[in-house]
């Protein structure tokens, strides 16, 4: 049995989607960062980088998105979420995820996060100043040239695309206009038509 | 055929060790930091993103080091170098794989990149001052819970081994002392014994 922990608005979104979209059996835990629940020492002994999210397997705990990713869709071959036997395929499907979770969430981070880097206020309201360049430079190269279109790899979809999604959420409230990247705008309103999307967002969102 | 660019010192190291320890057939191009050529027309060509490693292919060009490394073990099934047919024991290869380059990566470029994320000279001081705080924190972790080993993922040599040994070798430098993780230690002074490491950094530092 699969537990994913989460956090609603969090990237934990993308590994809740591929889940739904696997067919998986998997319950959900919910944590509050709120009341700084992540790092609660209950927490902190499923994983101890105090982060989510986190997939409770019967193997172990598995954490970090491209991970979890990669091991959903290798645990689900029949929902057919990434070209497993196609090396160089798949390694387009990992640079993809590698390149969201290593340098368009990291700049995303520096709007809300810059004590993970810094340690004076000035140096965090600098930080924040500079998202919303930061965050349109990262998505103006996917809308170049790494969303092939219509799903992230082109005519497939693949575990790529839930967290294309769950990033391409954060925008708004970074100071991007979605109407200036007419391809990711056209895969969000995909997405977001999908049933299994739908039925993860009533959920977190509830 | 393959071929690798790089720089000497960057995390392009992970991938060229790798690609030795492969037994493949590839060639390598090194450029230079100091006359900015990995913002060049030439190189912007192959790798838009500007940045190295960049691994070109038969198939195309792919970047992020996390997916170079996993396309070099799906590549060579031979050497063994990933736990291919094992989706729990490949995501765990991938999660650590994945917090070396979102984490540990991020942790060290702050010390000379900070303009990436901000744009005052007090801001670039201040992260600088914090990075051997975050790569203490950062290594610390992996000295207690996820390096098993001998080797990262325990009794057999994978993919993460290069690229902790690439990362480890900053630790000097962002002023972290080695000999405060007698693990991480032991793991890096068994790297620079194996041949394939020798032959590469000597080809890297000539």
């Amino acid at each position: 049995m699969l537990k994913l922990y989460y956090v609603p608005g969090t990237c934990a979104l993308a590994s809740h989607i591929a889940l739904q979209e696997a067919g998986a059996s998997y319950t959900t835990e919910r944590l509050d960062f709120k009341t700084n629940q992540q790092q609660s020492p209950q927490y902190l002994a499923v994983n101890p980088k105090g982060r989510v999210p986190a997939l409770v397997t019967d193997h172990g705990t598995l954490t970090e998105t491209p991970a979890i990713l990669g091991f959903i869709a290798q645990s689900f071959p029949l929902a057919k979420l990434a070209p497993l036997e196609d090396p160089f395929a798949l390694a387009q499907l990992q640079s993809f995820n590698s390149y969201l979770c290593s340098t368009v969430h990291i700049a995303h981070a520096h709007k809300g996060r810059g004590y993970r880097w810094a340690s004076d206020e000035a140096s965090f309201a600098d930080m924040k100043r500079k998202v919303p360049e930061t965050m349109a430079a990262s998505f103006a190269l996917i809308e170049r040239g790494m969303l092939k279109g219509p799903w992230v790899m082109g005519e497939t979809y693949t575990v790529c695309d839930p967290y294309l999604f769950t990033l391409t959420r954060w925008l708004a409230g970074d100071s991007v206009d979605l109407s200036t990247l007419p391809k990711v705008a056209d895969h969000h309103r995909r997405m977001s038509e999908r049933p299994a999307v739908q039925k993860v967002l009533a959920e977190e969102t509830a």
